[in-house]
């Protein structure tokens, strides 16, 4: 009897199940494409139910036809396939000092692969916009109870219309070249490329184009910058994500022999494209390009590495900073904001050699 | 076309895949028995390559006979059932401040459930034990290297002549009724209840009764309290299981409504048993008594829970604090030590009522 190679893998790491969030472990991702067991899962509310037979998506508001649209009609049309990052707002947030209320994301609420499905504007062409279309509303199945409201909301969000219209900006049904899975929308969710994850609704019932500002609470509570401990002024809507880069080796706090050692990680921005990844081992006082293995990978991560010589025993700070072509850098402190969003700072972890 | 109910589980938090060191979901385990899949893994190299066929446990040193054991002959002998934690000596070393290089254990370095072996005691029974016998070196088949060592070392414990002949030290090959996994040490692993988990010698290969103080390096330079940062004055082994307890409901950082709230926890110890769980909302100025679902559990920890009517709205701490039939207690502050071992000071998470 001779025993199998025992697998070793990693698992999501579970923040809480009702309802279901769970962060992709990051740092031991081996590609830079994510499978959908370690796809993290963000929701606000329990699983909806859905019943398939009767599903269809209701395109309504300020159009020239209102459309009742069944899955059907949605695959028949021409289709567009997005590779790229989502990361949540809020990936990060456990960062973030002082500490604040929600879901404590580390640096795993954030995954990427591909999609498939039909641009948002084909069918927003095919129902017909009206001149005073403002916004695209895009309601989930998904439904329940917020803390700080009485009744019970679905989980909706608005686009400007220039994003509803981005031809990027589709509805997808594919996820990796197989049917979305579930827990990641079935049959359709919304992808909105370059920004953060709160615009990509799931299980799309419902697409609203309207002439306002929509004001709904996942849209003017939740996902906006709130500046000021104390009262509103300055608030501004979560968008487009920020530059950011995130170490994946060696681990935070790991004891490593002197010698040589690979830094290995991924860099991504919301607008534009990755740069320049650069590492520093002494605090910030000096900085060292890192590999890039492939700029302009569109919505894609790049991947970077740094051959690091380690030679005298002691404990050392590792740093990463990537940069964008807009020329937007990761800071130093991360902007602070009373709900903790969009967490960008230079990423850093602490490593012993001996 | 009608969707199962989804499933929503929590996994093992991966720290490291070389080796293997993933903890238990502690705060999202329902039942008091962790399934095998969800059981902590904690290895000091990768997994080793066995051979069953000719498998056999040495049985040497200060003995009067040497015995070579089949896993016919150990199954064909009385087997006694224990059931208990078992707890990293890391476990909640991420707590310690400031924090130490390691393995970055958070609350579910710990699991629990049933094993059934035969007693270390019965084979040295059938062995012989010389009168000059000091400790019993249980050695494991796994075996790499350390950064601070320059030959390859097996992974090796020891215990005193006592714990050794304890009736409830147990060499495991079931767990939870079922045989042993290979990554909890299949066939043959220690299970020594009470003590942290770094004295459960994982695939057994050979014990040898020795005269003196064994010294190998996860006897003596890990798995050792040392108080002072600079020397090694005070040294002393780490053994037996601190009194703790953790909180698994509400989760750190929640944001929940007024209203009544459940909170519930576990708590456990090495030596004796849990006599007390006492919750306190008010920064440990007043403290009241949880409800203890069951005391004397032997070697398993115990489950308690407590009504909260958090009426104002605010933000508050609530912590948790066990006391055992010994009369220990859980410190406010950790016993700090170099390594980070057996830190138990009173658990505490925070929540915003609103």
């Amino acid at each position: 009897m001779e025993p199998k190679h025992p697998v070793v893998k990693p698992f999501l790491t579970t923040r809480s199940l009702e309802p279901e969030n769970q962060e992709t472990p990051i740092h031991f991702i081996e590609n830079d494409i994510i499978q959908t067991p370690l796809f993290y899962r963000r929701n606000h509310f329990s699983y909806p139910k859905l019943t398939y037979s009767n599903y269809f998506i209701l395109i309504n508001g300020l159009v020239s036809t209102p459309l009742l649209l069944s899955m059907l009609n949605i695959l028949q049309l021409p289709s567009k396939t997005i590779e790229g990052v989502l990361e949540c707002a809020g990936n990060k947030r456990s960062l973030f000092e002082p500490k604040v209320f929600g879901e404590q994301w580390e640096k795993g609420a954030m995954s990427q692969g591909v999609w498939k499905g039909v641009p948002l504007r084909t069918l927003l062409e095919i129902s017909g916009i009206k001149k005073e279309a403002k916004e695209v509303v895009v309601e989930g199945y998904d439904v329940g109870k917020r803390t700080d409201l009485d009744k019970e909301v679905s989980y909706s969000r608005s686009l400007p219309l220039d994003k509803a219209l981005h031809p990027d900006t589709i509805i997808a049904y594919e996820y990796n070249h197989q049917p979305l899975s579930f827990k990641h929308g079935f049959p359709f969710r919304l992808i909105v490329p370059s920004w953060y994850g709160m615009a990509s609704v799931k299980w799309i019932k419902q697409i609203s184009v309207i002439g306002s500002h929509f004001t709904g609470p996942f849209q003017k509570i939740d996902y906006m910058y709130y500046p000021n401990q104390d009262n509103d002024d300055g608030a501004h809507p979560v968008t487009t994500m920020n530059v950011n880069s995130t170490i994946q080796k060696p681990i935070d706090m790991a004891s490593l022999n002197a010698g040589k050692h690979e830094i290995k990680g991924i860099a991504w921005t919301g607008k534009g494209s990755i740069t320049k990844v650069e590492i520093s081992i002494d605090h910030g006082k000096t900085w060292s390009i890192a590999e890039v293995t492939n700029y302009n990978l569109g919505y894609k991560w790049v991947s970077w590495s740094f051959d690091w010589y380690a030679v005298k025993k002691g404990n050392y700070t590792v740093m990463s900073k990537a940069t964008d072509s807009y020329g937007q850098t990761q800071p130093i402190k991360p902007y602070w904001n009373r709900k903790d969003y969009g967490y960008n700072a230079i990423d850093h972890i602490k490593v012993k050699i001996e």
